[in-house]
């Protein structure tokens, strides 16, 4: 699918033993960043600064930036200053600061003490923004313009200053207190005169954030307007920097991943799969497991309590997995829709009812379509009476309803009060609609059966 | 957050009342197109092609894309041809394909007979394209340039037909077959001398797709190599159009709700929630309520035939939902982890080994600390002798750990295979783990109790 051909770990390291530098140069330096990353991740850690040291300077910083943050530490660790200010040299602060704070302190001493005195102060001030803030995730490295500029000397200065910019697709004018004025994108500069002055070409309606917005919210504001970057004032707003498409797009995926993993009962962690260690991931997920089966003693004290009931007949017990998990199943479909829905922005507070009619009509379809297919097939199967069948099946349709109901709703109260919706989920919706259709099966046994 | 005030509907209808176009016209000209098309698809149905009409032409347009589907053809069948031309003109061919698609056919056709030929035949060749291709994403306006041109000679080029172009970002070098050469940014056309040739400064190492390539791996590909545009070739490598970062980002979004709806056993639809009716989203979810429901049968069947051994005790039977639960919840977790961390990249088929090893001791220690607290907390509540509770807690042990094994071993085979793995996840893993954890539970209790 591309033109680049991406080598073997094997066939690096056979050139390697044979130290043809010049072969693996020749390939390296054919290769995207991205893909050289991920064939330094998967080599043997001893062999990658010898390797590394192969890479041309602005390909090495390019690749060290993606690397998995082991590799990197083992990397630093192995530079000399002058190796190590080579990187730094090359790259954007925002990916400096990226490095430094996935670094052990000795580490980041060492990074911070070999890079000038102008970037330094730049990595200290956007660390000092909370983790999941725009301020975090922003690089102070954009194009700032005059309204008094022409266009042509807008051009001249991004010709000047544009190659140590992170973009210089849009530009942005602020005033002498850097209060922001308006942005012009270098289309806008492209399709003007020369003559013409940045204050009139200029957009003054701007989306910008602010240095604590959180990066869910930045995030959104790229897909909704289909931005390229996105400019972050302080309380004065004054323009303190920007926030590029690439590290949105790395906040969506980072933010997709926690919904599923908090639908899913489990603490979201911020690292890949093999970068977690097994005690991270058991951290991660025994709260809700203690939770979910702790609450579970309410079933246990049903099914204790309604001991006559259910020995009436080894049908009504045999039944009860099934009722649970098709029950869990409808909740979790439904909560799982309405969760999506919240963080899409398709469905807020105000819409509660729309959708609880919605969900009711959709239960009550699946309720009688999973009913009369569970009648036939225990009457089929010879499972039990026709009247415990019924009861069952009845039990069935009002379990999915039931569920549909729950499912919608408490996403929905949760977002509400300022809980993440995520967090209502499957799982949680579970062990809810459980006790439900347990009380509701056995008074329905009971009323029905007369026992 | 935003310099722009998003008027609320009722302050609109209310200048409407009172005839007040221009006020409202003020209002909407200061307003994003996204933000305005979400008004509009609030406003009652019947108003909006008069609120419509107030827009300037390429607002106007802007806004019409980002409208819901069924508010796009009430204004459609309201438009004059020259309203629904003064629209279609505006528009980028992607966009218009986007709408043709949703419409019904005699809308299709009004639209198709109002646009010129070129346009025409640009839309029928993208339309002809699978609805998951990358040649069904990519538009056709883009900035190509010859090899032989002068940085001076592309920035004119640029100049003179960039406008409509959806990117001027990234130009495409191609020879006189289409055949692709070489990719030009503007940043590199801004930062070189006038009179370099494009030959010299062109990036030949391309990223590129075919029009068959698969849009979830055309969204990885931006996500991957942080790009803001990406070609499509066909299969003589000449290239046909491009992608742009808003497309991909809507694909990234898309794909994301597609696997969170496979997870929760939904088969995937690609409207928001209010958008699909009662029937579709019935027909969504009832599939695999049926499939699950049915396989369920095995559970009941399982605790018919052990009735004995659950009737020794009602501590035992009560356990079962328990039971079922916590495995399920285990079984959940480590499936979605390992779905999420597949369609990531992160782990491939090669890592199975490591995968099992790393569950299996997240397994266990979830197991043992389970296993303790319901222990304890069964003992304190006096449900059942010692004996008795130790074969549920040993039982709620192995079900942790089988669970585990279970949920990560079961997606990455369905991925081998060539199956989408997200429909592995807790709804089926869920099944599958009830049936093994009563085995092993009533396996047990014969054997510690000798019942």
């Amino acid at each position: 699918m591309e033109l680049i051909n991406i080598p073997a770990e094997e066939e690096i390291l056979s050139l390697l033993e044979e130290k043809k530098y010049a072969a693996i140069r020749d390939i390296f330096i054919e290769m995207n960043p991205a893909d050289l990353a991920a064939l330094f991740n998967d080599l043997p850690k001893d062999r990658t600064p010898v390797l590394f040291r192969l890479l041309p300077k602005e390909l090495a910083a390019d690749t060290f930036i993606e690397m998995d943050s082991d590799i990197q530490e083992h990397l630093i660790k192995g530079f000399s200053d002058t190796e190590l200010r080579d990187v730094l040299d090359e790259m954007f602060v925002d990916d400096a600061v990226d490095i430094v704070e996935e670094m052990p302190a000795n580490v980041v001493k060492r990074i911070l003490s070999n890079t000038d005195a102008d970037t330094r102060a730049m990595i200290n001030k956007i660390l000092q923004y909370p983790e999941d803030s725009a301020g975090s995730l922003m690089t102070v490295e954009y194009v700032s313009l005059r309204k008094n500029m022409t266009v042509q000397e807008a051009l001249t200065r991004i010709r000047r200053t544009g190659v140590d910019k992170e973009t210089i697709y849009t530009c942005y004018v602020t005033d002498y207190n850097r209060k922001l004025l308006g942005i012009v994108t270098a289309k806008d500069l492209l399709l003007s005169e020369e003559d013409d002055l940045i204050s009139d070409i200029m957009e003054t309606n701007m989306i910008f954030v602010h240095t604590h917005t959180d990066k869910e919210e930045v995030a959104q504001r790229f897909s909704k307007y289909d931005l390229l970057a996105l400019p972050v004032v302080d309380d004065e707003e004054r323009l303190v920097g920007i926030v590029t498409i690439d590290d949105a797009i790395d906040v969506m995926e980072e933010e997709a991943t926690e919904d599923i993993e908090k639908m899913a009962a489990i603490r979201p962690g911020d690292k890949p799969y093999f970068q977690t260690s097994v005690w991270q991931t058991y951290k991660a997920r025994i709260p809700w497991l203690l939770i979910l089966m702790v609450s579970a003693t309410f079933t246990s004290l049903i099914i204790t309590k309604f001991e006559s009931v259910l020995d009436a007949s080894i049908v009504l017990s045999a039944a009860i997995p099934m009722l649970m998990d098709t029950g869990g199943n409808c909740g979790g479909q439904a909560s799982v829709t309405i969760i999506r829905a919240l963080s899409l922005d398709d469905v807020e507070f105000k819409d509660i009812f729309r959708v609880i009619w919605k969900e009711l009509r959709v239960g009550v379809l699946c309720g009688i379509s999973l009913a009369i297919v569970n009648f036939a097939k225990m009457l089929i199967l010879h499972q039990g009476t026709v009247l415990i069948v019924g009861v069952i099946s009845l039990a069935l349709f009002c379990a999915v309803v039931v569920a549909k109901f729950i499912g919608c709703v408490l996403p929905i109260l949760a977002n509400k009060v300022g809980f993440d919706p995520a967090v209502m989920s499957s799982p949680f919706i579970t062990t809810i609609v459980d006790a439900l259709t347990l009380l509701l099966y056995v008074n329905l046994a009971i009323l029905i059966l007369h026992i």
